[in-house]
Order: C-alpha cells, then sequence, then structure tokens
C-alpha cells in the first residue's frame, strides 16, 4: 500500500480489482486503521475476500535502495514478498520504490534455476495494434551476453503466453543492423540466439523500430532499456501537453475549437493505446515467484490494471512457464 | 555528392545555399559529368563560385566501415575531407555512411589538442522553443569517464557560440537523478564535472528531460546517444504518419475534414519545429576541422538547412574556441 499516492489509490483501485475477478482474494499489506478507514466503502462480500496485514512502516521513495533494503523490517513492501515467499500470497504487487522491489525480490525470492539475473519487463502497445515485449527495463545496468540470452528466451515466453503469438519473434536492440554492429556483449548474444532453433531471433533492430512492431520482443541492458522507455514517454507526454495547451494561433470560432476538442480526445485515446493506465504493470521476470511494479504515480484505473495483469501472470503460470522452456533448452544441448 | 539519393539532391540545395550565403563558395566533389549536367540550371554568377572536383566513386551505404576506408581511395567522401586536410576547403558536408565519414575524419584530421576521440553532436529543438545539444550520437560506443568530461565541455562551447547561452547547463544523461544511479564512468565523470567551476554542470538528467529542455547539453555514449535519438525521431515519425493517415472512424464531413487538415498542418508546422529540415547537419566534434553529417535521406531543404549549419560553425570558429576552453582549463588545473 505504498508508492507516491499510497492507500487512496491502490485501496479503491484493490475494490475494483475484486468486482471484476470474482475468485480473487486480497491481503492488504499496510497501516490497518488507514486500510480499515478506508474499507468503510466496501460491501461485505469485497471484505469477505480481503485479508489486512499490519505493516507499521513503508519503502520510502528518496531512500537509498541498499539502506532501505537493510532497514526494510517492518515495510509493507518487505512483508509483501514475504508472503509470496512463504506460499500465503501468489504474487505480490507494488508501487514502491523500483530499486528497492527488485534489490529485495532477488534478495528474498529464489531465482528459475538457471536464470542468473532477474529482468524488468513491460509491455508496450505497437501501431500494428498489437503488443512489444521490452525488457531489461532497469534491473541490470550491465549485462553479459549470457543474460541478454536468457531475457530474450523469457520475453519470448512471455510473448507466447500472455500477448498470444505462436513463435513470437525476437530482436536485440542495437545501433545498426549490420551483424558487426555495436557492444561486443549484443554481438556475442546475437551469434548464440541464431543457434537456438526454439527462438525466433530476427536479428537487431533500433530505437525506432519499437513502435512500429517489427519484433515481438526486443531485448536490451537494463541502462539502454530505461532511457528508451523513458524517451519514448517524454515524447509522448509533450506531445500530449502540447494537444492539451491552448493554441493561441488557432482561430477561437466555437465549432472550430469543439472540433478541435473532439479530434484531440480521438487522438488521445486511439494514439496506439499507449495509455499508461492500460499498460501498467512491469513485472520481474527470472524470479520463481510473481512481483510486479506499478508505477509509482498510478492513479486508480493504472493500479486496477496492474492488479488485472497480475491475475493474468498468475493464471498463464509464467514462471512455471519459463522453467519449462529452460528445461527443454537444457535438454537439447546436452544432447 | 553521395548520400541516399545523391546529386540530384545535393546540388540544387548547393545552389540554394550559394544565393542565400553571397560569400560563399562550394567546392563539389563528385562525378564531373553528373555535376556538369545538374549545373544546367545555375546562373553564372553561381557558377562563379563553384569548383567541381573529380571523384571516380563514391563510399557505398551498405559497406562495412573497415572495408569502406580500405577501399576509399578516389572515392568523393575522401577526396572532400582531404581538401579540408591541405586547407583547400574550411569544411566538409556529407550526407554519407556515417561511420565510414567518422573514420576517415579520425584517420585524416587531427585532433584538438588533449581530445581523446571525437564525437557527433546535433542540436535538438525543446518545447521551451530553445535548443539541447546532444554528444555523442554514435562516434563511440564505449566512453571513458574522461571522454564524457571532454565531450560536455565541448556541448558547453557549442552552445555558448552557436545557440548562444551563457553558461549553459550541462548534464548528463543516467537512469535516475541520484548521485549513486547508473553506470561507473557516468558517476565518474559527474564527481569531475562539479569541480570545474567554468562548466555548469547541473547533474544527471534522463530520457524524458531531451524534449523538456531541461538542459541545454546533454553527455552520454554514443550508443545510448544513438538509441536516444532515433526513439525520438521513431516516436515523431510514428505520430506524424498517424496524423497523415486517414482516421476512418472520424466523421467524414467535408467541413470536418479541412479543419483535421489545418490541424495538422497546423501541428506538424509548430511541433517544437522538431522538423528534420531544419534541424540536420551532426557535427564530428573534436577535430582541428570541421566535418558535418547529413541526414543520408535529406531532401533538398534539408540539405541546404546542412549547408547553413556549416557555415555558422566556420563563422563561430568551434574548433578554435574548444582549443581555448581547453587551454584555459589546462592552465588552471596547472595552477
Amino acid at each position: 500500500m505504498s508508492g507516491d499516492i499510497g492507500p487512496s489509490v491502490t485501496l479503491p483501485a484493490a475494490l475494483q480489482a475484486l468486482t471484476s475477478n470474482p475468485r480473487l482474494k486480497l491481503l492488504l499489506v499496510g497501516k490497518t486503521k488507514i486500510i480499515q478507514k478506508l474499507l468503510k466503502k466496501a460491501n461485505s462480500e469485497q471484505i469477505s475476500r480481503i485479508e489486512i496485514i499490519h505493516a507499521e512502516h513503508i519503502v520510502l521513495n528518496n531512500i537509498k535502495p541498499l539502506s532501505a533494503i537493510r532497514q526494510s523490517k517492518e515495510t509493507s513492501m518487505r512483508i509483501a514478498i514475504d508472503l509470496v515467499k512463504n506460499g500465503y500470497a501468489k504474487a505480490c504487487v507494488s508501487s514502491g520504490n523500483t530499486a528497492v522491489l527488485i534489490g529485495l525480490s532477488k534478495l528474498m525470492l529464489k531465482l528459475i534455476n538457471g536464470i542468473k539475473r532477474p529482468a524488468l519487463m513491460t509491455i508496450i502497445p505497437n501501431i500494428k495494434k498489437k503488443q512489444t515485449i521490452l525488457l531489461d527495463l532497469g534491473a541490470n545496468i550491465n549485462c553479459t551476453s549470457e543474460m541478454l540470452i536468457q531475457f530474450a528466451i523469457m520475453g519470448s515466453v512471455v510473448a507466447e503466453e500472455i500477448i498470444n503469438i505462436i513463435k513470437p519473434k525476437v530482436a536485440l536492440l542495437n545501433i545498426g543492423k549490420e551483424e558487426n554492429k555495436g557492444l561486443d556483449n549484443i554481438q556475442k548474444a546475437a551469434a548464440i540466439l541464431k543457434k537456438i532453433t526454439s527462438i525466433n531471433y530476427i536479428g537487431y533492430a533500433e530505437g525506432d523500430d519499437l513502435l512500429i512492431g517489427k519484433t515481438d520482443v526486443l531485448v536490451c541492458d537494463g541502462f539502454i532499456g530505461n532511457v528508451l522507455l523513458k524517451t519514448m514517454e517524454g515524447v509522448i507526454r509533450v506531445i500530449f501537453s502540447f494537444f492539451k495547451s491552448t493554441d493561441k494561433t488557432t482561430n477561437n470560432n466555437y465549432f472550430i475549437q469543439l472540433i478541435k476538442k473532439i479530434l484531440i480526445k480521438k487522438i488521445t485515446k486511439h494514439f496506439f493505446n499507449l495509455n499508461p493506465d492500460q499498460y501498467n504493470g512491469a513485472i520481474i521476470l527470472g524470479l520463481k515467484n510473481i512481483v510486479i511494479k506499478s508505477h509509482g504515480s498510478a492513479n486508480e484505473k493504472a493500479f486496477k490494471s496492474a492488479i488485472d495483469y497480475t491475475i493474468r501472470i498468475i493464471q498463464k503460470q509464467i514462471p512455471e512457464k519459463i522453467t519449462d522452456k529452460l528445461n527443454i533448452l537444457s535438454l537439447r544441448s546436452i544432447k
């Protein structure tokens, strides 16, 4: 129940999620008093599917990750991850500090056998009205070729299971299309991915390929992924604010203003559904368990999306499917 | 006279540049016959300021940089750089293969004393109706902290001279605002930049800070810079194509379509002037001489912009100003 805004957003979102998912049960981790106060709006059926787990503290947003992890005892984030660790919860959704969430998850939960490092992954809509899996978004700022290959495999599994693509296309982010372009780790990963027949590796993609849907899975290290995502979000934010601002040069005729408003609404709505409310939720991929990061500034609708997304990840048994894929690959390589 | 399209674009652009810059003289390097044929449209005054330098070959676009450099003898690119090297030309403008242009420039021209590696730099318009200097865009895919510091110094000089900013703000691109965030080379560069009093270092900036004009100079390694620029251009291209495409859901009423057209034109025109025609031209910064890279797919207007930009770089004596700045800094550090 942390995040930039806290329970006043996450709790109403939780109630909405309970309504639209009749089999969902939620453990709400935070200050009991605050949660109880906000639960007054809930009906008895909703309350029957809620359990409050008291947490005295929250992880602060402006704290250094290592200190935060050291001082994490009794924070809602740590208690929530602990509930997952003990098998009491199937997944943890948090709007809290990303670095701390990744750090605590790595520390407390186990990695899938064979996976070296977890990666932060999200799903980006593209202009083909399809979606692209993007990872890593910042869990690892330095990646070996082995890590990039593992990210490619994990991304491929998610594309198959969550966006229902048979033989999803997988690309490595680079600064050119030619084989000899870019960093050594990328070139090495490319050479190996080409040989893995069960991965549909299509070669390198560049920054401008993301939104045009050239690939179903785009793999890069966490530094690049973070820059890519923030740049994209920044450009889109600037454009939306440009639409919404009053354009003094436009004729102030009422009818023209009305049409302008309608057009802006249309564009904002249809703009490849790049609405953060709809694609909120990044998974920490590579863990045996499910931990989902919601935008810190997520509103009610966006946080509800993150819960819905988490349910899909649970239903599709993503960690198990990744384990299966890795087992098949390692059996093949033994032969 | 190379590039994706060749003399049919670059030559008319050259003629336009001659008209708007009465003191400009141009050396056109390429196949004499082709140039002479295209020069039929030129008037005698323009022709009096043109000299044709014959080049039998061009650098091919799909060639590996090292092979291209080895086989560059008698290519227009090599001859043009040679003219700069021999002092016969003040600058070289090329639409040719970027990697080869940087490689050949490094090989044939000298670096400013104290500069370890040249960087590719461009100017990006921002929503404050100002401009941001962005470097490196791909000349160096791995950068030491020393290189990043030198890029910051060079970028700062360009911001002062070309976009007329006193004490330009300089930021390092990173994936967070806190000092302990990101890669080691960036943290080391930050620690040193903070101590250089003649550089107005403001800290880290992120991908979404570029277009909002948070900083006047944004420094990163060439891999990141390339991803950042291509991502930004990709998002903008997708948005523009979205505007231009027919929206089937829109009412086909003539009046609404007309207003839509006007609106699209306005947005396209005013959209922070992010029109590649206007900001075409990246300089290979750090050389004692001036070499400018134009977009390979630049149209007439865009290539003319690159020539105009080159003239400003010559007039402002950018390499000399960088030399001066480095001399002052090294004198101070000796004290």
